[in-house]
């Protein structure tokens, strides 16, 4: 494998290790695993799920969903609130696979129950504090309306209400992360009480990576939906959610500048490689990637006195401690952990595999077959 | 025309207006115009600056090379340090285009001697300020060195030097903009008087939109090489290159959910659609988009009590105050000028024109025609 541009490894041991722990931890407790594939977009790292039992699973777009659908997925929710201008998108997928949908209004509801040609499952997201969308879990008279809207009708079969407590990803302490958990737990049951004797199967969905990395016991919802546990990436690592080891994806950026007066070294590799997500450490200071070290069919821990400190259209400025420096020519691939792994591969638009394989991602194929 | 998904709108007048403006301000100014096709990235915006009678062009990546070279561009400046892992590609396009690559130091250049299979033109880059790369222009130790070494080479056809002032977009005033621009052309003139016995007719060309916006006087150089004049952006408006009437490109997204509680609307249109370029604005606030109202085949200015202040990966979250709020409903459309039109292009891989047309970009097209 000769790697010449700015190219995302992806480790597929560290990948499948991720996979079956999520996945187990999930039987252990008793929860449903729908996971997220929004991190990966990949048909090929979807095979990995299969292998510890998956059959359903969680996108972010129609687009995604029918990508997924076109690579054998029977079932999958789309975790965002439903757009109620892709119906003939959403008819065309109904019509095909078993697909669950997400609405956060009474207004959506009543266009799906309008317009849908065939049967869809239906949540309604809950805002238990994250406060970017949902219904608020105390918003009883939106929340009585919708149900009562529900009930009864043939092509929405109310599933039960799912949860994104978004407002992990600002926490780095075990107890934050509990405490949001309970939180959230506690309002859906709360939400399950009143609605149960109408609807006895009604299911309670959580999402958020950091919560079912951290968290031991995840009692009190029947489905979890994490994604980004597939890779992980700096931002899981700060966040308590993952140690370095398990940082399944490396950017290998070539070494094309060296500004020794300064400890400056230039890669090709910037913005439109690794997005713009920003880390901030536990020093105070700000960072776009940690440098690891290649090694035989794999990389290294992080090193120290060492960092990408600011990025651009496509360079990337990583500064270096003279030790750290001198370990670097023109011409080297450097190693750079992600800050947020699900936009540095959305970007990249596929990977190659540590092993040598070309993995392909949503992004990376012809528009053409995307559009609807 | 149907929009029901993030679509990036693109005004085709506007487009051809500031191609012809920056293009009659380098004719007035007696300068070379080579323009930087990062911004649009699309063989179709590229024949636009055809019609001003523009015949060479900058590019930031040697893919990005051969993409315009495959569509007819013979003469191409890869403005960015030469990545010296990619000596094959380097070697065939070299072989079919006049090729003008950039280096930044000497073991880079001594790479190009020896690897080079057909003659190209080289620019060194010089550091005038900005300190991101480039070679300090005081250092004549490497310069004097490397001028030595180019002298007689057959492969290496010494053309003069470039300066990228990026630390224009800090600015957002004109005498700053004025004193960076005239210290770079006194440290160029500088060079080309210690070298100009031994290359008369030795280049000097400068790169940076704000400056070849602002500035009505380019003298000292020969060249420029401004790129996202194209589309403009609201960090160009922000440093004074533009009027928000000029900024030609705009994110089309559907309403998802409307929370009259907190003033908030929800988009379809997220990171992986805008990038996480964030602009501050005069008051202090920073926001990731301004929302302007679409009308006959265009849009309006950005309206005031309405901005993006928020993006997750496909969610944008709009503060509105009570009456712009009130301008919504779930199933809308919102226009929304980018901060950063270069990035925002690179993730939506195409165009839609106001007048219906789609236009690609280097991105949408599959990785197989893309990979050397």
């Amino acid at each position: 494998m000769r790697i010449t541009i700015p190219t995302l490894l992806l480790d597929k041991d560290k990948a499948k290790r991720n996979i079956r722990r999520m996945a187990d931890k999930a039987k252990r407790n008793s929860v449903r695993l729908r996971p997220h594939f929004k991190t990966h977009q990949s048909a090929q790292v979807g095979e990995w799920f299969r292998e510890v039992g998956v059959e359903a699973i969680t996108v972010s777009s129609v687009r995604m969903a029918r990508y997924f659908a076109n690579h054998g997925w029977k079932e999958i929710m789309v975790a965002f609130p439903v757009n109620v201008l892709e119906m003939e998108s959403i008819n065309e997928l109904a019509g095909r696979i078993k697909l669950h949908l997400v609405a956060v209004n009474e207004d959506t509801v009543a266009v799906l129950a309008n317009q849908l040609q065939h049967p869809v499952h239906l949540s309604l997201k809950i805002d238990t504090g994250y406060r970017r969308t949902g219904i608020l879990a105390t918003n009883y008279e939106e929340l009585d309306s919708i149900m009562q809207q529900v009930q009864g009708q043939e092509k929405l079969l109310f599933e039960g209400f799912v949860v994104h407590d978004g407002h992990t990803y600002k926490q780095t302490d075990v107890d934050a992360i509990q405490t949001i958990h309970n939180t959230s737990v506690y309002q859906l049951q709360q939400l399950r009480d009143r609605y149960k004797s109408r609807f006895p199967n009604l299911q309670l969905s959580i999402g958020d990576t950091p919560s079912c990395s951290i968290i031991e016991t995840l009692s009190g919802v029947d489905e979890i939906r994490p994604g980004n546990y597939v890779f992980y990436d700096l931002t899981q690592q700060r966040i308590g959610s993952c140690s370095f080891d398990d940082i399944a994806v490396c950017m290998a950026c070539p070494v094309v500048a060296m500004h020794p007066e300064r400890g400056e070294i230039i890669l090709y590799g910037g913005s439109v490689h690794f997005s713009k997500d920003v880390l901030l450490q536990e020093n105070g200071s700000t960072v776009y990637g940690r440098v690891v070290e290649f090694a035989s069919n794999g990389w290294s821990a992080p090193q120290e006195g060492i960092e990408v400190v600011s990025l651009s259209q496509e360079h990337g400025v990583v500064k270096a401690s003279p030790e750290q420096f001198s370990k670097y020519k023109i011409g080297d691939l450097m190693g750079v952990l992600p800050v947020h792994s699900c936009l540095t591969a959305n970007l990249m638009q596929g990977y190659t595999t540590t092993d040598g394989a070309q993995l392909e991602h949503l992004t990376g194929l012809p528009q053409r077959e995307l559009i609807f």
